[in-house]
């Protein structure tokens, strides 16, 4: 059976990932969106399994020795991973898989699965993504500003990624998503029997 | 200003290469479709400039003298090639073009600019594509088998090419076709200024 495609999507907050992951899953039936796990506690309004999957420390340190994590990071005192199994099972099983991970640990899984595609994704300049931040209504001034600096961050790391999105117009942003996925299915098909002249 | 996309399309004569063009022309403003040179006659219906633009053996060999030539070979007793000018002028003023031509040929161009996007246009089967250079009712027996053998050589050459678009409805394979072209166009984009987090 085909191997699905595993697919990174990262960018800064506000650049609107979320219409890019949504266009993928529409594009790619039973495709797999990738649930990061955590150390952290859970919010009010969470859920487990559908914001995080929320574990123990035990529950990490054990996924970290037993190399069961595709990438993972501490920040403030928490862990966050993506867990490896749920990942490759679906890969196996044909189903295409999105990770939406941060810089650091797109690279992490760059460098085990290099043929994994890369889009980062990012907004047409950082005043428009300050006005997007804004609008939400919902951010701190400290919040908007520490989200900004890292956004610059991680933009500073596009370079490693194969694809960029500059999500200017959301449609237009998602229909370039969803050509990404179509372009890298027309790779890799050495292995029909029509090019051995059949 | 930023360089068009050179985009080398090939495959068995009857595949739909002519579909594949002309989705990447409707898809691509002021594209530029690469009129080929022969040293071979203008035969009946056709144009000097459309089908072929039609040389002197010296203009020919003056071309290969000069490395004015992207690609070329001789088939009993003629020349045919690729001049390099009108390719490279688009190419200079920003515009995608598109050459249609065999993977001998293919296989030049790709030595010389390796970040030609590279796309293989073949049937769905051998039997499919005998059915439809039959059901034109213009080629002779002779014609359909000399076409039949030629394709299948050109099939085992498929490999080199970084995308293989198998044209089995039409449509599908168009749309292929123009997700491909917008997904190299989300390629190397690491000038942009918001990368550098302006």
């Amino acid at each position: 059976m085909k191997q699905g495609k595993l697919i990174i999507i990262s960018g800064p907050s506000g650049a609107g990932k979320t219409t890019i992951v949504q266009a993928l899953l529409a594009q790619s039936p039973g495709a797999y969106f990738s649930v990061s796990a955590t150390t952290r506690s859970m919010r009010t309004g969470e859920k487990d399994g559908v914001d995080y999957r929320f574990v123990s420390r035990e529950q990490f340190q054990e996924l970290i020795r037993t190399d069961g994590l595709l990438e993972w990071a501490e920040y403030v005192g928490n862990y966050y991973g993506t867990p490896a199994k749920p990942v490759l099972d679906k890969l196996e099983q044909g189903f295409d898989v999105i990770l939406d991970i941060e810089t650091k640990g797109a690279k992490q899984v760059m460098g085990k699965y290099p043929e994994a595609v890369s889009i980062f994704v990012c907004p047409p300049s950082f005043a428009e993504l300050e006005r997007r931040l804004r609008a939400r209504g919902t951010n701190t001034e400290e919040d908007i500003r520490r989200r900004l600096t890292q956004g610059r961050s991680e933009c500073k790391n596009a370079g490693m990624y194969t694809y960029l999105i500059v999500n200017d117009v959301q449609e237009k942003a998602a229909a370039e998503a969803a050509a990404i996925l179509t372009a890298e299915k027309c790779k890799n098909k050495a292995h029909l029997s029509v090019l051995k002249g059949e």
